[in-house]
């Protein structure tokens, strides 16, 4: 081809790829790049929070019904508002609303393509130069990447195993500074498995409003408790200090894929609209992507629909399952779990490096796992925390059965010859 | 409360609100603002891109019917791929290979949330510090809302309007520098309505080629063409200049809300690979959101079972009302309209100022438009151009009749009296 140019203008941005490298998705895609393909057996996903392809997870027909008829009905084929449509904004106010000393209007509730665009727009609604962000370690990793593509300096406070992964109040209050936006608070807890008590959760609003910042509370996993502990909202101190609350119908519908979510302003007192940043969110939906209208048109149906019996049946097999995982990691030598998990879908467990022979870390025990027994676990690194583990319970319990045998068969395998 | 801050350490982001205020969406709402409550007449609305309100322009339940069927089927609760599940990539390569002079692959597609998040992957993953883009004028405002929030700075070209809208190619050579990435092609046009022919966009390659940059294809409206002008899909040209093409199932389908969307490389020389752009895209997809899985899933059935007589439905209804559009629109002395529209689902025409009285640019025009006639247009100013205005006749004939009438009668009503 004649004319061609001496050099192309255009190239890829390197921080996008390196954005990528530390999702949990980065981490899982490696570690099925070591499966051994010779091994006839079954992989076992113990690795992700999705257990929506498990036949005892299947999502309730009612919200199948939902969407059958949203988008049978042909009006909602248009695009939506994008702060969300009325009818979806307003059942899920209602729903939050639930046990709550104020109320929340349906102008609180912001549509997100899932919890994730949730994250993604605090992230981006809060960063400006010189800012940072309190984030829990071990935590999500997601809104690492976030913080990073919004150049939000990230400052890490540590959950306490020997505390029961409770927030480490003392860290925050030396970590904030003038420059500090916002604390981060999962719960039910991702990767830990553990549910903040109400007391708890007051002292964090409590130290979050003397340090004058906000409370991000992810609650992906709302009402994923299966403990002793009662799960209770972080917006319920809304007023001792603003929370923004991100969820969505991902977890508990187990229905991942419909990206269906939310950002809810708790702001009883109005500061989060005298600050800014309502007109922000608003601002940042003017210009991003919107869930499905259909599947937003559904919402309302899907909440008023679901019985309480299809709840209580996912509770009570996570019970079992977080049960049965929980004592048979007891078998294993190698690895030590400081807390029975009452929450979400995953629990964290320690490696014990000294009583494996040829394994010097969780992302090596990981891969080799991966390649020897065609089992896969999230190493700790992923989440912030070298030489643990993350371990989900939400499949099947003879998978779950099946796949913390081979566990421990690999670790038996490796251990350390006394 | 005691213990308060002496000041919260958050705030909104400015920037945030400014984007909003550029796009479309913002346009229209603030015309909205201005109805008269008291008109008891319907409002008629020709400003927006989204005719799936009206009974004639109703989806083919073919592809109703394959969304129930996905989502009935259990297998797409989950999270899919952050490029998007294969049987989704492949179908829209197999449809995109029509007519093609050498072929996509599964892989060179990624799925997006509509069109829309294209534009958004294209704009994060070629900024770099002093990188510019080149943009048409008139254009699609999102465009230059995306370029703002990656500050990637926009250089426009012109649209001419004497030459039916083709791109004024020597103005590229004199815009484009060493520090140039990329020029946008939206075709069939968003505003103008027109279709560029075949030599044209080999020219538009072939400069492409000349200056070193790459072709971002914007064909939201792709084969939506209705006049003499045969559509011909920029990506023909990838053997000469690599091609980004934008795409959804929003327009050709009528189905916005549905949000699924592609963006596609063609890059028969490698040339995209080479300079990390395939890498970037993937990158920035590993940490955005996606598009509903079923709704992924529903994609190879979409494509397969929508009878031709459908498309040939809508785009003889589109014919009749861009005729008709067209026809009145001479009929009213102080607009005019450079050239019939061929494709798409708008025109632009120009305001001639002089013949109206109390009337000083195409903002107050239709503000005023809104307020005593209860029909919503688009000002130019929204698009690049001061002082046009564009209309949309994707609606039913019988209310852009309406429309057009009222519009006459305004113009009468403030004409410059001689
Ligand atoms: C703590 C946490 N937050 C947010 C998300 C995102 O969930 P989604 O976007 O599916 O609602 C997840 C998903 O695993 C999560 O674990
Ligand atoms: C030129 C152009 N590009 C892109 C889009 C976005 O379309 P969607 O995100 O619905 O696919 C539109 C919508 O109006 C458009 O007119």
């Amino acid at each position: 081809m004649e004319n061609g140019p001496n050099k192309w203008g255009f190239q890829g941005k390197q921080e996008l790829n390196a954005a990528a490298a530390i999702t949990v998705r980065g981490f899982l895609n490696m570690l099925m790049g070591n499966i051994n393909k010779d091994d006839s057996r079954p992989i076992i996903p113990l690795g992700h929070g999705d257990p929506s392809h498990f036949p005892s997870f299947r999502t309730t027909p009612a919200a199948v019904d939902a969407i059958v008829d949203a988008v049978g009905s042909g009006k909602y084929n248009c695009y939506a508002p994008t702060v969300g449509i009325l009818p979806a904004r307003r059942a899920i106010a209602d729903y939050l609303n639930r046990d709550l000393p104020y109320k929340l209007l349906a102008d609180d509730v912001y549509l997100t393509i899932g919890c994730t665009q949730a994250i993604e727009i605090v992230s981006a609604v809060l960063s400006r130069p010189g800012a940072n962000i309190l984030l829990p370690r071990p935590g999500f990793p997601y809104y690492e990447a976030c913080a990073a593509s919004n150049h939000l300096e990230v400052r890490h406070f540590d959950l306490l195993p020997e505390k029961g992964w409770e927030v480490d109040l003392d860290a925050i209050e030396t970590l904030a500074d003038e420059n500090t936006v916002a604390m981060v608070i999962i719960n039910p807890g991702n990767p830990c498995g553990n549910v903040f008590g109400y007391d708890h959760l007051k002292k964090v609003a409590e130290t979050a409003r003397k340090l004058g910042i906000l409370v991000i509370a992810d609650e992906a996993y709302d009402n994923i408790a299966f403990g002793s502990t009662q799960y209770v909202p972080m917006r319920v101190f809304g007023p001792i200090v603003p929370v923004l609350t991100l969820g969505s119908i991902s977890k508990r519908w187990i229905v991942p894929g419909w990206r269906l979510g939310w950002l809810v302003t708790s702001d009883p007192n109005g500061i989060l609209r005298k600050s800014g940043v309502i007109d922000s969110i608003i601002g940042f939906l003017d210009i991003s992507a919107d869930p499905a209208t259909f599947i937003q048109a559904a919402v309302p149906q899907i909440i008023e629909n679901t019985k309480d019996d299809f709840f209580s049946k996912i509770i009570c097999i996570l019970r079992e399952t977080a049960d049965l995982c929980y004592n048979r990691i007891k078998e294993i030598p190698c690895i030590t779990c400081p807390k029975k998990p009452e929450g979400s879908m995953f629990v964290m467990v320690k490696l014990n490096l000294s009583m494996l022979d040829d394994i010097n870390d969780d992302m090596e025990f990981c891969l080799k796992l991966a390649k020897e027994e065609s089992v896969i676990i999230l190493p700790g690194i992923a989440v912030g925390l070298k030489n643990w583990l993350r371990i989900t319970f939400a499949i099947e319990s003879s998978s779950l059965e099946e796949g913390l045998a081979r566990v421990k068969a690999f670790c038996q395998r490796h251990a350390t010859k006394q």
